[in-house]
């Protein structure tokens, strides 16, 4: 039989990963589907540079700048798209779905933001499109929810789906350094782009979860609904406070399906967040990655792994493409859709807005060192039905102490149960207000995952 | 479309588990794989039981002591093997086969002695063969190592897959409890059988790795070569010592390749195992399973959750039956072979025996208090040029320095870099040969995984 080729869109870290897998490992992968698998084709803005790279690594590919000839060539069956970006990635698959291509796709803002309409063109079109290489990177968490778990109904899935978060985070933790400092070493590491804005403010994680929440529940792609919140303003001082009280902070990225009043909802966020210690997510170092699904029938699963990189990345697309080649020539009511349920079958659960959001609270509370003050706190929090887990009150700052004129000021860290968000925004609004709280109040999420 | 019917062999907790959870989740499993999926039938020894936990659940089963006329029923297209032992169940699979019925088993033992002739057996009736139940229970290991990581060459796989041994040794480790005293326990708890063998002397986790082996490796199933220890034997004393080197004590099941002059072959072992305590399998407690793949594209990921239990087995075996749902009347070109490499690309790779395979050591070594014995016993293991990685010394055991007649006796603990198990044994003799030694050495095996 005739190999299956395939056509690259972009030639950079991760398409290059997926030729040197194919290439490295074509003998198993055709003891594994049958058929041999090559890449033939990639298309590049800078041809030169992308030749030289196809040498280097001994991989004979036919680079060229022309896109539209790649994604409609008659030869090629499959298309990795690895150029990033929402145009012309976005025309690129739309079309090479109309000419019938199968895609897989390491480009999660596209599918994040257009995903509902390539999914429609795919079924359109009967082929496949697949995202496994979007969602961290070698772990084959996409294929777990979507296959593995698909007796189930999926509770909540939680991840470390960024691993440059989770570098700065691991760093500040177990080095005692700044947020600034380490994103520079992660600068310097090729972990973080110049612009880090991407991973440090939560919008790439933001992706993810919009990927995995849709595949979870059986829901449209939502992207522009995520509460997203970054690390930049995580200081180190919160970082010890939560070590002391036995949590660890991650930058997680959760989906939660709630029932409100019958009515089934999700909460979609990406946020800092006070995790327990002894929780293997809070045991995930460094630019690991991991996902933790709840899911009815099986309770909790975890998928871990490496959450980018040339080769995972690559991994995860020719995982992709070797379900397409298993496909070629079935018909499509064989294959897997794209978001795990059938497309005429998706439900469009509302997302709560954040006042609605349901976790604990970490609050770090700097208050004068007067008689009264934590009675103030305390009936504030106790007049809105908040009730507390932890409180712990630390000495004096130092410097602050040493100024005679100024009044001594005490931090004061409080842990609450679960509540609801607007509750609490309201009960630290009104501690704000407060005469001897003269700054604003440090406000993390907490969850027992 | 008309709903796809599935038959039971055997009707306890697994069953039980398959029926509720496809009944529960009768509507989203719908939405997803586009047809009712419905358990119609189970054949059982004890009818009237059976029939009484089926209405107790609410199920509308037909209950059958007629094992044979499930599996030729013309009505139903998929048959889950949950019944347990080696026979019948391998007769009525291979009738279910012949009758062109796909097949999910939770039956490792099954799988594990029989899989060879079962899988050509289902090639030749071109129908699918499942064993995602058999496998580290609701874990969607089979899928993640079969699939998900189909672009790569494993390395080794390396796994808590006995649920019944990780629970021993975590309370071991957790309440410095003794084995007998915490087998009790897991007895009264139910997650040990009144005859415990299978699970604590290893031959369940040997029957899973046996799995696990040929699909990360595309051999056939050669369980009669896995060399298979128990944690019988463990002492407190060595896991209390492990835990002072920085080590965990965890019964693993490891399966990994090795390349000896040019040629591949492997080691398949199942056996307790020292590993670090910072590393996540270390950090997987009680009844829950994980399992390490190491791979050369992705490197290292790793599988989380509950290996066993009536609902997440459960819901591993509706996870095979909905593939096998979607593969309904598609050419079986396009299904996923079960060992994950077709039938005919399976590779005879030769099994290591155990002097061959090279880990690291704890040794424990008791000798007497006397000049001389730390310089003889280090000898024996430079002139092996066994390197050691850590020695741990003792005071002498306090009960034996009060008789006064007696020699005094010092415990001696150490660690070995890796080395070939055979050198290993060799110096172990020897230095139980030594006078100043008047018992045997505890010998354990270490893993920098």
């Amino acid at each position: 039989m005739s190999s299956v080729k395939v056509g690259l869109l972009g030639f950079g870290t991760v398409g290059q990963g997926i030729a040197s897998v194919l290439a490295r490992n074509a003998d198993e992968i055709t003891r594994r589907c049958g058929r041999r698998v090559e890449v033939t084709h990639a298309a590049v803005r800078d041809v030169a540079k992308a030749q030289a790279a196809a040498a280097e690594a001994n991989l004979d590919i036919q680079i060229t700048d022309d896109a539209a000839s790649v994604v409609s060539h008659p030869d090629i069956d499959i298309i990795c798209e690895v150029m990033g970006g929402e145009q012309p990635a976005l025309d690129l698959c739309l079309s090479a779905l109309a000419h019938g291509k199968h895609i897989s796709t390491a480009n999660k803002a596209l599918v994040a933001v257009h995903g509902n309409t390539l999914f429609a063109a795919a079924q359109k079109y009967k082929v496949m499109f697949g995202f496994e290489p979007s969602v961290a990177g070698g772990i084959p968490v996409i294929k777990a929810v979507r296959e593995g778990l698909a007796g189930n109904r999926i509770n909540s899935v939680a991840g470390i789906i960024n691993g440059t978060g989770n570098f700065i985070l691991t760093a500040m933790t177990d080095q005692g350094r700044d947020f600034n400092d380490v994103l520079q070493e992660a600068q310097a590491l090729g972990y973080a782009e110049a612009d880090p804005s991407f991973d440090v403010d939560g919008v790439d994680a933001a992706h993810k979860l919009t990927l995995l929440a849709s595949i979870a529940f059986g829901m449209p792609l939502k992207f522009d609904e995520v509460l997203i919140e970054g690390i930049r303003n995580i200081e180190q001082e919160d970082v010890v406070h939560a070590n002391e009280l036995g949590y660890a902070v991650k930058h997680l990225g959760i989906a939660r399906r709630r029932n409100i009043e019958g009515k089934t909802a999700v909460e979609l966020r990406v946020h800092p967040t006070l995790i327990p210690q002894r929780q293997l997510l809070a045991n995930v170092h460094g630019v690991m990655n991991a996902v933790l699904v709840d899911s009815d029938a099986v309770g909790q699963s975890l998928y871990y792994g490496p959450g980018a990189g040339s080769e995972p990345t690559g991994s995860a697309a020719v995982a992709d493409v070797i379900d397409m080649v298993r496909a070629l020539g079935s018909d499509p009511t064989h294959q897997v859709p794209p978001l795990a349920f059938q497309g005429n079958a998706l439900e469009d659960i509302p997302v709560l807005g954040a006042d609605d959001i349901e976790t604990g609270f970490y609050c770090r509370i700097t208050a004068e060192d007067k008689p009264g003050v934590m009675a103030d706190i305390a009936g504030i929090f106790g007049k809105h039905n908040i009730s507390l887990e932890a409180i712990l009150q630390k000495e004096p700052d130092a410097d602050n102490a040493a100024d005679e004129n100024a009044a001594t000021l005490l931090p004061i860290v409080l842990l609450s149960h679960q509540v609801r968000e607007g509750v609490m925004r309201q009960a630290i609004a009104e501690v704000e207000a407060l005469q001897s709280v003269p700054s604003a109040v440090v406000l993390l999420r907490v969850e027992n995952l």
